[in-house]
């Protein structure tokens, strides 16, 4: 793992009676890695050129990416990059273990926040029915309500780590700006910390040398996107792109709930014009 | 066709009886491309901003690769796209025509020089054996050698389609460098006409505003490469990278067949660094 999981991982390797793997935030330098569920260099491994990057999983928009020879690359547009590994395995005429099959159904669907998303695709929900009749898990739907709820306790936690628990960093053309994602069937807990966690952006948009920071609380069963605003200049960006409406450092994108298809898209275009 | 076939494509075409596909030099604003053995912004259809690109299917190392949105892409470190191609074809069950069959076959062995170049996989020989249980082409040896020498039949060209029949532009870290290969069975063809080439590079340089420009005439049968070198800088840096000197603005390189392979990665290293 390249950092701790978070509650909703933590229930599902509890659950599953999982054992997390090994944390991992450095590797010896010329290492071969194969880059999963992401490829842009701010969401990698720190210092990724001490390594040789021979291949890519993924289901994201890619960012600026560069090798030095030829590698593996395997991207589609599905719901979850559990989904792109789950289709690699029927194509080898592998059939993955029974826990195996369940930690890939909980990935997909913590991805598609049980197909809600709109990144969920038709192959997505076939690649979940595939996985079950191996994982068994007899009520679906109950499953994920148990994992959001996981997800959505956050009691415990401190505003930063509310803020980066989901956070990604995108080059825009190149303007940084930070996202990070609070999906939640309980959106008070994080709107009760708003000012903490304005000032935990705050911070964090100093240490890193961003643009622009948003925090994005979603509320996977109303499918509203309230995204935290930290100041006058973010508020005008929320305006023009999304047409939204601050007040209280609050702006209601309204049902967002990807932020790989809908928030960061808009964004992309924005400062590419 | 994003340009004229060279010799040896025309003779592939003709031998097969295959009409080639209509030239396709600009498409309407907004339409969705797919990129077919290649992903750099320079070696792509011109302006490719204005297109949407849904899909990459490649073998090539990535440059400087970004999309607003997620997207299809498979690539593999194989000899050929044609390979990764033909995998996609086995995957999903999908028998090619023979034409298609004689055609990927054609496809691979260009791009291998018939299994000689250092790019070459086990997969790309395991293909080409499948798709000739369905193509039945005879003697691949001797089909192979036809297609070497009409692409070898370079004497009814110009300096510059020489120059330019296989050429690709690559952004090494900043540094702008432009590539033309010359895959020959007789290289004194090319070799007679090297003051013509070397005017040829110089006008290309000047136009594409390059920093480097190369003309690599690789003998496929000899397994050797000989490289242009226009001037003294570019002699400076061929004896730095390579450890080849320069006489009569020709660098002995030694038995580099592929551009990709063996000849892109030491300069992109050295320009790295």
């Amino acid at each position: 793992m390249p950092g701790e999981p978070n509650t909703e991982t933590a229930f599902v390797l509890r659950k599953l009676g999982v054992t997390a793997p090994e944390l991992c935030l450095e590797l010896p330098a010329g290492s071969e890695i194969c880059l999963v569920d992401h490829n842009e260099l701010g969401q990698s491994i720190a210092n990724r050129s001490n390594y040789q990057i021979v291949a890519v999983i993924d289901h994201h928009k890619v960012g600026a990416f560069e090798t030095d020879g030829p590698l593996m690359m395997r991207l589609e547009p599905l719901g979850s990059t559990c989904s792109v590994l789950a289709t690699m395995f029927q194509e080898q005429g592998y059939t993955p273990s029974v826990v195996s099959a369940k930690l890939m159904i909980s990935a997909i669907i913590s991805d598609t926040l049980y197909f809600r998303s709109a990144t969920t695709t038709a192959q997505d929900k076939e690649i979940v029915q595939w996985l079950n009749t191996i994982a068994q898990i007899a009520d679906l739907e109950a499953y994920s309500l148990e994992m959001f709820d996981a997800k959505s306790d956050i009691s415990h936690l401190q505003a930063k780590e509310i803020l980066t628990m989901d956070y990604k960093v995108f080059d825009l053309s190149g303007t940084k700006v930070g996202i990070g994602t609070v999906e939640t069937t309980n959106p008070r807990f994080s709107l009760e910390k708003k000012s903490d966690i304005l000032q935990a952006m705050e911070e964090c948009k100093h240490e890193q040398h961003l643009d622009f920071i948003l925090c994005c609380v979603v509320d996977i069963l109303q499918e509203v996107n309230v995204a935290l605003v930290m100041d006058a200049e973010t508020a005008q960006l929320i305006q023009t792109v999304f047409g939204a409406t601050t007040t209280d450092n609050q702006a209601n994108l309204g049902p967002l709930l990807s932020r790989k298809k809908e928030v960061v898209p808009p964004l992309a275009a924005h400062f590419a014009s």
